[in-house]
This record gives structure tokens, sequence and C-alpha cells, in this order.
């Protein structure tokens, strides 16, 4: 099948683009006693995540949902999952203890209460489940605060029976996206004090602190080359983004959302049907690939209406595709990628993890 | 199964108020000769349809995309159904066609390339495929320009084998939302004499133009009273979100997207895991509902981060409700929704007509 053939909108990735980022990123993590646990969140998709493995480099993968864990276990990805995420209630607590069985599985903990959830979990399932008590350094998100706090959090997963006290998380969210790079690598290290302070503190009390998980595809070479921090949690680079793209870091733009061309207006107008249903848009429009001069005007749910340079000759039917802004909430909108090699599909990638397990009903076909 | 034991995110219905809004709806329509179309795009799920079309004033429904039709088509909703968007391709064509088989199924047409893809689908499957000539109102999208230059496209339909000229559509998407309601109906019907003077001179040419399609949620009583429109292609009444609610429109929010509290980070924040991967933001945040003095102070892809009223007494584990700034996108996230009386869950829909049909693929456990 060629890229025309494909129906559309869909999600196309070039793959020599994309082993170019696999590539770098492993190789930077190569010399390093720091590893990568690159974020399966960002694409949910195994092909992609089995090709991040065996670059190497990797001590595991980081999910952000106990549905993303049990992909990754079922698919036998890897033995080493990090659910860098809060797990709460006891249906999901229970999945986790199920999985624990399988894998080394880790999650995040900044409660009493998510810390009680997956004990009583590991207890009923006669299970031990690592913990990363989840440190808040600085993202207003999750996260305990830093020094006594997380110390007094790290002791009680330390006591408590059936969970086993791995080491910290802290997740600078609010640097990674920061264009500058001297102010990137400024707050980044301020981030990451508060981070290893609290890992000091825990280990001067005697505590376990053998993981020490941060970092985001825009501070991989920063918080990456921190002295203390043991494994970085990029995902996006893998596929990339306009957002990312604007950040001085050697990763490509490699995947878009194919759309066709359903009308032609006005000459200077073009509308696709590769609108916001088929690609995020909340860090903004995405950006027209190769058409010089083109670009989009709004996108709406089923349609893209693109402004186009003068004396334009693209007609209806014609493909047209769009570099998303922000790669992950644009694969969790799609079913399958269509993995290119030049103009030819060599692959379909099923986005597995895509939707919610416990939802998922049976279909007719569809959309 | 109760509203707390949902797994998170979910979407919930309220199912009395969602009665409320159809029944409204179909109240509005009963004694006029303008009819409803439900658009079938805002929610894709076939239980919510078949509620809409029992509560009688429809005339069949409306679809944005092929696939979309042919699970309207598939569950046997209805035998009228209008796709009212360009369809293009030979492809997407031939399955238009194969529908034409069991239903009166009528396209928006706006170019010769894609009158050509139709005629050519119709006459290898051997059927008739209706056609409406889609005019621009003033939505810059799709739409051939209205007058002369509509004139001229319909005799060209109305001289093609295999495809019926049915009647036009001109849909004011740029009118549906302004808040002001005599500015909106100024502008509708400014919107609408484009579309009905193209209608004269159609009739005048000595075609037919049975079919005059029009309208949203935000004009159902406005452009649903103006004399010769003959259809509205309503949707986001049915369950409403907080950008529609702002207008003075007598339905009401009767969805949302359930989360869990993760995370407590400090008094006057939670953090929950209802995100932007299960709620779509493309109008704005949502709003929190039930908690007065909260609000969302951001959506990341799996985390709200939710400012607190002083005092909230609101611990980990809790739920909360976030009602959506669009419903067609946020719905286009999930696949099932929880139909709720009251506390109860009492039926669990499929969104069937979620994601692309040509793209599923088979899945293990999920997200």
């Amino acid at each position: 099948m060629r890229l025309h053939e494909i129906p559309t909108p869909a999600l196309v990735v070039d793959l020599s683009a994309m082993g170019r980022n696999i590539r770098r990123m492993a190789e930077f993590y190569a010399e390093s006693t720091c590893k990568l646990r690159p974020h399966f969140k960002a694409h949910k998709t195994p092909a992609i995540a089995r090709r991040q493995l065996a670059a190497g480099s990797c001590t595991g993968l980081t999910c952000a949902t106990v549905g993303e864990a049990e992909i990754v276990v079922g698919e036998a990805l890897t033995n080493d999952v990090l659910i860098a995420n809060e797990v709460v209630g006891p249906g999901k607590a229970a999945r986790v203890a199920r999985l624990a069985r399988q894998a080394d599985v880790k999650v995040a903990v900044d409660s009493d209460a998510g810390l009680e959830d997956l004990t009583r979990a590991a207890r009923s399932e006669g299970v031990e489940i690592g913990v990363l008590v989840d440190v808040n350094v600085g993202l207003p998100r999750c996260g305990i605060a830093p020094g006594a706090q997380a110390l007094s959090l790290a002791k009680r997963v330390a006591a408590a029976e059936h969970v086993r006290l791995r080491g910290l998380m802290g997740y600078e969210g609010h640097v990674v996206s920061i264009g500058d790079r001297v102010q990137r690598e400024a707050e980044a290290k301020k981030a990451m004090e508060q981070l290893l302070s609290t890992v000091r503190i825990i280990r001067r009390a005697g505590l376990p602190c053998e993981i020490v998980s941060a970092g985001g595809t825009g501070t991989y070479d920063i918080t990456g080359r921190i002295e203390g921090v043991t494994e970085i949690q990029a995902g996006s680079y893998v596929l990339m983004d306009t957002a990312y793209a604007q950040l001085d870091i050697p990763f490509e733009l490699a995947f878009t959302v194919l759309g066709t061309v359903l009308s032609r207006p006005k000459p200077e107008v073009c509308v696709a049907d590769n609108g916001h249903k088929a690609c995020s848009m909340d860090h903004g429009n995405p950006k027209v690939k190769g058409i010089e001069g083109a670009s989009v005007l709004f996108l709406s749910d089923e349609h893209a209406t693109i402004i186009l340079p003068p004396a334009s000759t693209i007609r209806v039917g014609d493909r047209i595709e769009l570099w998303p802004s922000h790669i992950d909430p644009t694969i969790n909108l799609h079913d399958v990628i269509f993995a290119m090699d030049g103009d030819e599909v060599v692959e379909v990638w099923p986005v597995a993890a895509r939707g919610y397990s416990e939802h998922r009903a049976p279909k007719g076909p569809g959309g």
C-alpha cells in the first residue's frame, strides 16, 4: 500500500526518522550511568516500544496508566515497569498486584490512601509491589513536598508489608518545554536539587533509594547528566511534535496526521479531513508538512481549513500531512499507525493501549 | 454498579437530563414543517440516536463520516441518512455506494472531483446516490459559492447519471455560537438568505430542491423557523457542553467526564485522573460539577489539576466530575458511555462509531 492509498485521516510514521531518533537517544545514554526508561504513554504502541528497547541503554519502560502497564506486561515488552503515576482505588490496585506476579512493577505513591490501596491489594494477591515516593519538584500536579514530608511517607512505605521502597521520582514537567537552554538548565537543576536533597535525607535515615527517576524529552541531556539521577522518563523524542521541535534537541519530526483534501472553496484555501478528532490541538495548531507557505487557519472536529500559498496547484483528492503540536494526545485518537518506508506502508501497528480496557465494548463496523 | 464503582476516567450520562433535552427538541419541531435531522457525529452512539429518533419530529440522521453512516445503516437506526460532508476518493465513495443499496443516502458535494468519485462508485455498484450541493454561507470551510457557481454545479449533478440532486445544504457554523441572540439571529438570517436565494435560482432553472438542510444547536429555534429550511442538523443539544450552555437555549448539561482524585498535594489543590486524553479542551477547560468554587487550573494528558475552595474535605479516592467544553471530541475519546439513573449505572453504551473502521486492529487488554 502506498501513502495515497491509506484511508484518511490516519497516523503515518517515517521509519527512518524514527530509527534515527531512537539511535540518537540510545547513544546518548550508552556511556552514562543514568539510563533511559522510555515513556510508553507517548505512543501506546508495542511495535515502537520494542524498537526503543532493542536499541539499548534502557532500564525498562514507563507507563502513565495501569492499562498501559497491562499491555507492556501482556506483550512481554519488558519485565521492568514503572507506573509513574498514582494508582488509586481497590480495582486499579488489584490490577497492579496481578501484574506484580509476572513483572517487576513499581508505582508512584504520594499519599497514605494510595499506599493503603496498594498494600491491601498486594497482600490479597500475595505479591510485593515496588514503590517510588513521588516528590513534587515544582510542577503543580501530583507529588508530596520534598524533605521532611517525603521522608515521613518513605518511612511508612518502608514499614509497610507487601510493598517495597525502591526510590524516589520527581518529574520536572514545568521545565521540559522552556525554550532557552540556559534557563531550562537552571530550572532543571533547581528542581533536581529538591529531589536529590530528599534522596540524601532518605539515605541518611537508612532507607533504600536505588531508583531516582525524573526527566523528559526536553531535559534528557540536562537532567540525564545530573549525578544521582538514575533514569530519565523521556517519551516524545521517538516521534516528536512541533512543540518539542522548537527546542535545541537533535530529534526529528517523525510522524504526521495524513488527510485528504475534501474541498477547494477558494484559490488560497483547501479543506482536508484531518481535523482535531484526528490531531490534538492542546499545544496549538499543527503545521503543514511539505507545502512552503501553507498554514492551518483552524481545525474543527472533522476538518482542517488550510491557507495555501499563491497559485497552489493542490486539488481535491490530494493528500496533505499535518505535523501535530503534541504527540501523546494525537496518537491517543487513533487505533493504528501506518509505518512508512518512504512512500510505502511496510507495517500497520495497533495502538494497543489506547482507550480503557475495562470500558472496551464489542464493535460493529466503525467511524 | 454505582457511580463510585465505575473505573475512571469515564463518560457518564444523566438519563433524565438527556431525556428532557430530547423531549424539548422534539416538541419544538412537532408542529413545524421544518424537521430535525440529529447529528450523529456529536455522540457516535446508537443507543442515543435511537432515543432521539423515537422522540419523533426527525427526518433521519446526519453523519460527518462514511464510517458513522455505516454504523447508522448497519444498526438500522434509520433508512434516511445525510452525510453532511464531502466524500472524496474511490475507496470512500465505494463504501457510500454500498450503503446506498440498503438506505436512502445523501452526500454533500461541492466539487466536480467529488461528484465524479460518487458517480463512478454508484455506476459500479448499480445504485443511485442522493446529492445535496454544499453551499458556503460564511463559515470558512467547505461549500461552493452561492448563486451562479452553485447553480452550475447543481446542473452538473442533475445531468450526471447514478446520482440524484436532492437539494442544498448550507451550515452556518460561524453563527451557532454567537452569545447575543439578536446578533445570532441577524447573522443566521444573513447566512440563510444566501442559501435560500440559491434555492430560488435552482428552482427557477427547473431543478429539484426538496431538501434544504442547515442549522445547529445554537440556531435550532432561529434557522429552524426560517421558511424554506426543511431540516436542522443539531447534535450537541442532546448532552450539551459548557460552550453551548452559555447560550439562551433550554438544554441541560447531561454528561460529565468522571475522574478519581489521585493526589492532594496542597489544601487548595487536588489532582484527578480525567485529563485531556479523556476530556477535550479545544473549547477551553472543563468546569467542575458539584463543588462550589472549584475550578480547573489546567489539564494535562492524564491529569486534571483542580483548585478547590477553602477547607475542602475532598480526599484521595473521591470521585470528581468535569463538564466538558465540547461534546463531540470528548465523546470521541471514549469507547463506552455509562448511562446513569441517579447514582446507578443502568446501561453501558458502545460509542460504536468512534475511530476509523478501516484502521481498526485487534486488541489485547488495554489502556
